[in-house]
């Protein structure tokens, strides 16, 4: 074993003994988990962490953790296809409608001196920590009032390093929605109308939110609003009972064809299931939304291939270029350092000091992506 | 060990001693393959045979043998998706372009007293076996000159057990299409020349052929055909070289949006793979052939979903129907037992003798399908 591997468990052991949480099970089998690489130390700044990159026992992939605090990964959200029964079979009154934004989550907590925004995956991100003040600028008094409350966000918009998908809305940079706040330790969500109470007291801004709805006698009124956000080019909603229970998620058939869209190029970085899993939630949008299906039949084809035949033409490699502004340098090298970490292989095409913001473009090369078409394109046979 | 394995390996060891192309790899490797169910012994009325149903050393699964002769499985050929490059990469001048055709492949072999017909995995098709001698009524007499040869010939028509696409131009029953000449124990096949005089002398139906073609003089004139070919609604073309060389396949448009449209409702007994293997032939099709833009544009998504949708409101089991016609009734039921040992739920709807034929109809049921679809319907979600 190295000799920062040592150290490394040492202060694991430390973490155990003071974390009340980690003690659910012994010690072995989180050194085990480490050991295994599905328990991976990180530092920030003069701050250590662990993070799962796995699930592992009852801790989601995600779950990050020091001596003072655990923070489950974010649940993932099972998804209905068909409004009419699934409601019905997992929501009773009261439940709420949030909308679903297209963007990447992010979890944000106080750490001793500074508000930190860790990713799905448990990662910081240097960009979301860089950035919350400018959206969420009652934060600090949040986190002093409620320090056992954890900020659960979207951060989405055209100048984000992540997604290249982003609420019509959103017109420049990115803005912050507040979806959940979770408990430390528990990974509890509060209720809905708890959350709202917050939302507000500290002018967090947040996703649409409707309700209080029944599931039966409201399905007209919640496929209304389906319609209306697949014609105002939303992503989808999020159902959340007002009680401790399921909760699940629809999205639009205008978010599945965006994704078709946005991501067939990428075929070779993808994986095949990505496409077939979102023709089958599209099918189903239509099985229950019959006045989408012309529209749908109409655009499917030039949404699937169009992109794709025209950047084939390019024969350049397959990349895709992001925009962002850092207020700070030093957060801007923490992006850099993290794609590095994450072999995401990018290539910086332009940096500009600007009305107070380091904006950068860059863009994410795909190697795998690039060698799916070329070989294909340069009519190497293959057995499919 | 069972006392009929006991006998099973007593053969096989008997075979081995008396087939040449058994003793290129050693009797214990034969016997492990045997005893790790990769080799598998079967019977068809009096005669015993085994079959490969994965790869074993050079030999690919769908080979099948007994002490007298072997016969390999037939080769996958690999797909380029791009004419342009595709066709200088493998082939030089000259090459013929075969009409490939949507159906299920048999290799046809004189086994002592009878010709049978066996399928690409191996197994005798107990219906191809019943009907070749009304389509390929010199058989007999083409065995009789040339005892060495396999033929590999396409089973395609409405009115087959296996496959429901079929060319648009068989109006009703089925046909055979001879389109290989295969060497008895090595699997070599005949050039295409050569065949050419043996379909010919025998009056062997046969796909379409043309040629002979230059790579780079006749790009245009075989995009040209690909062009009729997609027109008339046929599959593709197999490229085959007038010398030992490599082949290599290549479909239509019009082939991959058949192949979405029917295939569709029977995701969750089908690979999601599939779909997407398809999505990207057809963006490649258009890549190359721009003047199907517009109609796979308009038609995609109807092709993807229409029939999905209509037949999601019946709420029947997903089940696919077939019409057979059978000359010996004993055939049938081989085909039925053969459905059986395949694990293929079928349900027999219609048997009626008829012009001297038996006419069955039956369904294959989908029980996997079925509840893929049906668990949406229901309202279950899924993480997916």
């Amino acid at each position: 074993m190295r000799e920062d591997e040592k150290e490394i468990l040492e202060y694991l052991r430390y973490c155990w003994k003071k974390n009340f949480y980690l003690k659910k099970y012994p010690l072995r089998e989180w050194e085990e988990a480490y050991l295994k690489r599905k328990l991976l130390f990180f530092t920030w700044k003069n701050k250590s962490f662990f993070r799962l990159n796995k699930d592992f026992k009852g801790y989601p992939m995600g779950t990050f953790f020091n001596e003072r605090f655990l923070v489950p990964g974010y649940p993932h959200i099972p998804r209905i296809y068909v409004l009419k029964t699934g409601l019905k079979r997992y929501l009773k009154y009261p439940f709420y409608v949030e909308e679903k934004i297209e963007g990447y989550n992010v979890r944000l907590i106080k750490v001793e001196d500074e508000i930190l925004a860790f990713t799905r995956r448990g990662y910081i991100c240097a960009f979301a920590t860089d950035r919350w003040e400018d959206f969420l600028p009652e934060l600090p008094r949040f986190f002093e009032d409620n320090p056992n409350l954890i900020v659960c966000a979207e951060v989405a918009g055209p100048e984000n390093p992540f997604v290249s998908e982003y609420p019509a809305y959103i017109k420049e940079d990115i803005n912050f929605f507040v979806f959940d706040f979770m408990k430390k330790g528990t990974g509890k969500f509060l209720n809905v109308s708890e959350k709202l109470k917050l939302l507000e007291r500290y002018s967090l801004n947040s996703p649409e939110i409707n309700g209080p709805f029944d599931s039966e006698r409201d399905y007209e009124r919640i496929k209304e609003l389906l319609k209306r956000y697949h014609l105002e080019k939303r992503e989808g909603v999020v159902f959340k009972p007002d009680y401790q229970g399921a909760r699940v998620k629809y999205v639009t058939p205008f978010s599945n064809l965006e994704d078709l869209r946005v991501v067939f190029p990428y075929l070779g970085d993808i994986d095949f299931h990505f496409i077939t899993l979102r023709l089958i939630r599209l099918a189903l949008n239509l099985y229950e939304f019959e006045e989408f299906k012309e529209e749908v039949y109409n655009t499917l084809g030039k949404a699937l291939f169009e992109q794709t035949i025209q950047f084939l033409k390019t024969e350049k490699p397959v990349h895709e270029t992001f925009k962002v502004r850092f207020k700070k340098e030093s957060n801007f090298f923490a992006m850099l350092a993290h794609f590095r970490l994450a072999k995401v292989n990018i290539e910086i095409k332009k940096t500009e000091w600007r009305d107070g913001y380091l904006h950068i473009e860059f863009s994410k090369i795909y190697p795998k992506a690039t060698q799916f078409w070329k070989s294909k394109l340069e009519g190497w046979g293959e057995i499919d």
